[in-house]
């Protein structure tokens, strides 16, 4: 049966990881599941989230590349995170759903620091002055070669047409595997919240862990 | 005879101080001035400024009161502003010209910060992440008490026919007030660079005074 859910304050689970790791698939699937288990759930998602984040979004997504410096792009991405903090985050846990966000803060400091290369101390700095010391309860990185992922994401083909030796595709994959570098990087030093989880398997192989997981660090009954 | 302007960085004036102390006029007068002695002169104004920072500007300046969080208007300010300092006044300075700007960083830190009690080291923090060290050479408060001030931007008589009394009045008129004390510890702070200006005076009186010290502190032939 069911257990009774309790009204403590729920939880903030974070999924990262490149392209074509299958986040937004594993995300449902643990929803779904938690929403089995009798807890409230929100699903979520970066930049964006709240109507305010969404409205600072539409600068981001929009417009011709180099509309913004590294630099403006970050504080517009931490403006966006503040108001989906403030304004569903936080309300959600404080009243005991269980939030689940595609791509957080670690996402940030992957593609703004390790990809673009915009000082990893900037960017703690700005979250330590934006949000103090919150972080997720648990975050889930979907690890996976970068020639896996983009493979899953291309439409069939034109990687192997082009035989992956332009300039560009090299670049492409260099930039994707200091992203994947930096999300290791982060889950060394936070062994305990965030883990790694080896997204190259079946997906239903990712479920399983996915739920080992939750059950293991926060107590789920899953 | 009007010297040949040399062709080294420009400088970066700014005017600050309440409402109603005359800020546009003597902007555009200084500048007048500064262009009849062969200075080549950009002026401009916060939040706002550039396409970008003004595109930002729309988000702070419209929908309802309460749209933003503090926080989230202080890094949506900084945005604007990184995105004016490296469109438009940075490349200004470099190449000659004098940029003078209505409201800068001196705003957001009697406004947000003294006026509504946001952390004053939260608000310099970010502002070193986001401009370094990047400050004015010379910046002019125009200083007025907030009656006065206040007295001039209404269209009379509503002030007087409420007997200045009720609440709301109080208010604006405490928030005002911990606005100019916070400029005037700022001028006490960095004497070097921010120099209070009387401006209760005849708008005349004050012009002469900003030209005067325009030509003492950064050699300008005016």
């Amino acid at each position: 049966m069911a257990d009774q859910p309790d009204r403590a304050r729920g939880r903030f689970i974070t999924f990262e990881g490149g392209e074509g790791a299958g986040k937004s698939t594993q995300i449902r699937l643990l929803a779904a599941a938690l929403e089995a288990s009798g807890r409230e759930v929100c699903l979520t998602r970066e930049p964006g989230g709240s109507p305010g984040a969404e409205q600072i979004r539409e600068l981001l997504v929009t417009g011709e590349t180099g509309r913004w410096d590294a630099l403006t792009e970050l504080l517009l991405l931490y403006a966006a995170r503040r108001d989906h903090v403030k304004r569903l985050i936080e309300p959600a846990l404080e009243r005991g759903c269980w939030v689940l966000c595609d791509r957080f803060a670690d996402s940030t400091m992957a593609y703004q620091g390790y990809g673009h290369g915009l000082e990893l101390d900037r960017i703690s700095d700005l979250h330590r002055i934006v949000l103090g010391d919150l972080k997720p309860d648990l975050t889930l990185v979907l690890d996976l070669p970068p020639e896996t992922g983009l493979a899953r994401t291309r439409t069939g083909g034109e990687a192997a047409r082009r035989g992956g030796e332009d300039r560009f595709e090299r670049m492409e994959l260099a930039f994707h595997e200091r992203m994947r570098e930096g999300f290791r990087t982060i889950a060394t030093a936070e062994p305990q919240r965030v883990v790694l989880v080896d997204a190259a398997r079946d997906p239903s192989a990712v479920t399983a862990e996915v739920a080992a997981l939750v059950r293991a660090r926060l107590g789920a009954e899953l």
